[in-house]
């Protein structure tokens, strides 16, 4: 809850999903500080084709949570039938990934904010549109002004996690924040002070099995 | 070019497209923390679902800038006509980003670093997939590194600009850079030291005009 920033690669190196989120409320100038920070990201043309709306009231956050609850209900059932084969440490992790997305799936609606991001397609050039194979890059001018504000959140002490699955139920979240037409979403981000350590430490792979030396699978 | 960081919210505020890049070599030091931040990046089930590829091969390079040519060319085209009801200073500004992005379409394969992002959709969970608009959640797990490495960029003074043309061109790209037929491109972001300033000040809507409170459109 800070004016001042953390050094970047701090911030960084320590976003991690914080699933378990306190119902005390997000002060004024803390959350506006975080969607300043999304409004900071970049977009292709700069056109910036998407709005935050920052969900505070009880009984629309109430009714997401609801739409929310049997989403990840089956997404979680499909999930946990993928971990047959782990054991071990990397079954444990999962097992305590799940457990604090089942909270969230009960709690989701406690949160004191649920941003939803939406945007608007006819404000994208969307290059791969028109590929055979899924098109991802309408995201590049939507995500890095997520990505902004999570490391924001970061900053602020303020757990946060990505979500999508709400856009299953895309026509419902509509009615309720009275999206118009032309607009769609793309993110369900609940916002909250966290009930354990929050942010810190991250597990990814590393650099050297990420990025390759001039061709695909080459060495860097 | 500097192992400790810049404050957050500086790196967020001053991280702009910069177009026009210095043929000298990053170092490799430097190249590792801007490849590390995207390391960083969160991403749905932490699967992780994106490579790059490190183009530094003079050859690779020229080719891709040789696609890129007539791709951007095409482009500039439409933009331009869309540019008529423009003056003044709206005009100017329009036409100082089209200079700067005309040099890039004659020089990219000059540039010391093309990023090349793939993606391999098998590894996401695209909940908009089905939806009868264009979809762009798969983003959502790669574009979060691609805005932590270009931030990282602001942090070692180092020139960058997200491009996507080159999508039109994913065929050829994939036998250049031997991608593998599961894996696609989502982003090719030139690297380098600016000619000019570099990152610096960015010009963007108020956050008043994105950011709504509890309906899309009520005010915050």
């Amino acid at each position: 809850m800070s004016e001042t920033s953390l050094p970047l690669y701090e911030a960084m190196s320590t976003l991690r999903a914080v699933r378990r989120l306190r119902e005390d409320p997000i002060p004024d100038d803390v959350l506006k500080r975080i969607l300043q920070a999304a409004t900071w990201g970049p977009s292709g043309g700069n056109l910036q084709p998407w709005r935050l709306v920052v969900v505070r009231d009880a009984v629309l956050k109430q009714e997401l949570g609801r739409l929310y609850k049997p989403l990840w209900e089956r997404y979680a059932a499909g999930h946990r039938q993928g971990l047959a084969g782990l054991e071990g440490e990397a079954l444990a992790k999962q097992e305590r990934m799940l457990a604090a997305a089942d909270h969230l799936g009960d709690h989701l609606g406690a949160a004191p904010v649920i941003l939803v991001a939406c945007f608007n397609p006819r404000l994208m050039a969307i290059t791969d549109a028109e590929l055979d194979r899924p098109s991802v890059v309408g995201g590049g001018s939507v995500y890095p002004a997520i990505q902004n504000l999570m490391l924001a959140c970061v900053n602020e002490g303020v757990g946060c996690t990505l979500t999508t699955l709400l856009c299953y139920a895309e026509d419902q979240v509509r009615n309720l924040l009275e999206i118009p037409g032309d607009w769609y979403t793309c993110a369900f981000i609940p916002l909250g002070y966290p009930v354990g350590k929050g942010h810190g430490p991250i597990s990814r792979r590393p650099m050297e099995k990420m990025c390759y030396g001039d061709r695909f699978g080459d060495p860097l």
